[in-house]
């Protein structure tokens, strides 16, 4: 049998990283920091960004690549957005390595840079740089340019594929013509993430506002989309901003609009990362691994020959053969586990990567014309006529994604709280833990008081907010707007 | 009418610049050395990337991804790897930038790290640190493992695609039991890039083995395709290493065999970058822009409407659904032009942007179901019955495909010498210039006293290489190897 992982009830954060690593999903890297994603933990990214990209395809944004240094005085342009990136930047000051008199590799000082330049942390300096040159007219606009891309923000307390300091991500960046249009399509971004993550990771979201303390530096407004993991913590999942004119002013693009007349233009930016990966780990996986949602899942169904005998092999090979070749001509993922292990090696392996369904063939089954059907979500074990399963595979693989959201959905709402009184608040975070959703009086005072006071954030404003008649948990005064307090990731 | 571009007759270097800023390809970043890939030419570089990850995968290849940031002691394990690395790389010696009193934004020296990290210029190092803890037994192996990366070798000299600071890549990375079969994938590797140059890029190339001073710095042999560009240069456009053990060697990865015996890891690398745009350019262009291939090309049909009233628009919009979209349906990517501008206007612009095939439809087309086809690969003008280009347009693509193809093989014939004395050579290379197909004694100093005479270099060896009977073109002695030199990119 094949080593478990720490149960999430002793300690989740270790719970977590076992899984991480024992599914084969990451590693750590050499620089302290850094992160090595292994093929089965880039298969899924590569699922995750493939439906994004659609998405973002489909709605009218196309794709470029902007370079990955930024001088260092492009980041001091925009004054808040230096308050918020310049602490964590990896600084690149030479440009060249020589070899010592004794052997040793040391850095050039001749080669030293006359400007620093800064390893982007994100990307809107650089590509307002250009815009400034590419913009001239309402006519080049909207421009609706995405980059996938690789950013660093140095990070000494490395999380694998929460907090990393290289990490891979897409940002969008878009100049539009009108405050409106801007806002407009931060929000239409907003809600492709929320189908991003719905839709395919099998994550229930809550859509809001970020307050003014959590917001993007740099922008007007943030909205992000806010998800709850298995222990209950919030993590940001996705965040849109609209920059109002901030960056265009920053880098002086301008364009004649259809009066003839000068004018700054509107920007929006936005992004998602393998921090979602990290997501998935956790709003799903259990003790026995990962749960993987079917239509992100690099393998959907692992099929486990069952044999001793090798006449036995080569019967249920022309057995599986009719079986496999349909399924995938029906674009379903299936790996045929053909190597050395034994059976319960291989389910406790291949439970613990999360494979939505398990299909078991013994001599037995040929006879019987038969498989063993098991699910990964609830651990129900089936028995399928062979002939049923061209359909009922693709059925139970749409089944497990509803199902995965479902149980999401349902562990969220139980885990929601409507809270009037800080008393109640503070035993919700100090008891179970949770969302609490409340009044806030809309100071950045209270805010603070309270993230003294329990670790608890603002995660959003919710769109759905009705702030009417309720009286801040705080403060008791009126209030401003009913919020998502939760601890975060 | 668009602003044309320098003439290839006058100036090669400035009418390749002129193509590729003219027609959107890319533009130089704000750090010297680097590059925009803007959308057009970042779509082109997406479907280049996704034939050749198809074929990658196909042969049994896997995608992950390594950090960006090696210590700077790792390139100093593999002795050669170092000679050849360590001269032009990114140093990365802080982690922080701090605001001065009088507002000005500096590096934080106490951010200063304890051992400087290298930006990637290349990953075998960072990649066998990490095959040194996954790799114990025979049945870890092979290991075929590929990335998609930006990566940085420090440029002063910038041409866009063909010499940049930082360009994007694959890089494969794999670990075999035996040098057989790490030789048989090094081959394997260079055969899909062929594939690749010449099935989807339409360039013909030379595929053989790189002289011991052209190889890879730490690689036991370097295989190479090497194609012909419209000046007769070459351009080495993939290369793929047999390390034999040397990274092993250096990380100390080892393997039990079969036999219980410890041994030492056979290695590959291999990798094309987004250089092959800039051979895109260069091997298919002429003096009105672009001639893409439609295998790669973002657009393949762009279809011009030409009218005054605006009752003839609405006629054009309905008489070309049924046919947009029956080839949409196909596959075929299509692009129609509605902008404001003149019908010549549009002519120009689409064919410096390379497009396949243009459409030109007007009120008259429209009355007699017809449409005006115009091939950008010979400037030939059909006039085609509406109800036949649903088959004509794809069979004029595969058709255009093929002739890009034969039009640069011809040219690279025609431009390739057998040549037996040095005299010729010479006169070749201050002359017409083209690839020299000789007999070499197989010695450094031939090859560079040829280098130094001629600024010309032993492309490869080609894998068809006869030098029985020949003698070397330079020193007159028995030939060692059929060698091709040129003059390269």
């Amino acid at each position: 049998m094949s080593k478990g992982v720490t149960p999430q009830s002793k300690d989740y954060a270790t719970w977590y990283t076992d899984v991480v690593i024992r599914a084969g999903l990451a590693d750590y890297g050499p620089v302290k920091g850094t992160m090595v994603i292994k093929p089965y933990g880039f298969a899924l990214w590569e699922n995750l960004k493939q439906s994004l990209d659609t998405m973002l395809r489909d709605s009218g944004h196309v794709n470029a690549y902007f370079p990955l240094f930024i001088p260092k005085s492009f980041l001091a342009r925009e004054a808040e957005h230096v308050e918020g990136f310049a602490k964590e930047c990896a600084v690149v000051t030479h440009t060249r390595l020589m070899a010592t008199d004794d052997g040793k590799l040391v850095v050039d000082p001749e080669s030293r840079l006359e400007e620093e330049v800064i390893v982007r942390p994100t990307s809107e300096t650089i590509i307002w740089s250009m815009y400034k040159k590419w913009i001239q007219s309402y006519r080049d606009l909207p421009l609706l340019i995405n980059q996938w891309a690789n950013v660093v923000r140095w990070e000494m307390r490395t999380r694998l594929f929460l907090r990393t300091t290289e990490f891979l991500w897409q940002e969008g960046h878009t100049a539009h013509a009108t405050a409106n249009e801007a806002e407009q399509e931060a929000r239409r971004i907003l809600d492709i993430y929320r189908q991003l993550a719905e839709d395919y990771l099998a994550i229930p979201v809550i859509t809001g506002t970020k307050s003014e303390s959590e917001k993007f530096a740099g922008a007007d407004h943030t909205y992000a989309i806010e998800a709850m993991m298995g222990d209950r913590r919030a993590l940001q999942a996705g965040t849109s901003h609209n920059l109002g004119q901030n960056f265009a002013r920053a880098f002086q693009v301008t364009f004649q609009n259809e009066n003839n007349k000068e004018e700054l233009v509107y920007a929006t930016s936005w992004g998602v990362s393998t921090r979602l990966v990290g997501a998935v780990v956790m709003a799903h996986g259990d003790d026995k691994g990962l749960r993987l949602p079917p239509r992100i899942a690099p393998i959907q169904v692992v099929i486990i020959p069952i044999y001793r005998q090798p006449e036995d092999k080569e019967r249920i090979i022309d057995y599986l053969k009719p079986l496999t070749s349909g399924l995938k001509k029906q674009g379903v993922r299936i790996h045929e586990d053909w190597s050395d292990a034994s059976p319960g090696y291989k389910f406790n392996e291949w439970e613990m990567k999360g494979v939505p369904l398990r299909l078991e063939v013994g001599p037995r089954d040929v006879n019987r014309e038969q498989a063993v059907v098991v699910r990964r979500d609830t651990g129900e074990k089936l028995v399928l006529s062979m002939n049923s399963l061209m359909e009922e595979i693709p059925r139970l693989l749409d089944d497990i994604q509803t199902g995965l959201f479902q149980q999401a959905l349902e562990f969220r709402n139980q885990h929601t709280h409507q809270v009037t009184t800080f008393e109640e608040f503070r035993n919700i975070l100090e008891g179970p833990g949770g969302f609490i959703r409340c009044g806030w009086d809309g100071t950045l005072e209270t805010e603070a008081a309270i993230k003294d006071a329990t670790k608890a954030t603002i995660r959003c404003i919710p769109f759905d907010e009705n702030p009417e008649g309720l009286s801040c948990v705080f403060s008791g005064k009126p209030a401003r707007h009913e919020v998502i307090f939760a601890k975060a990731y």
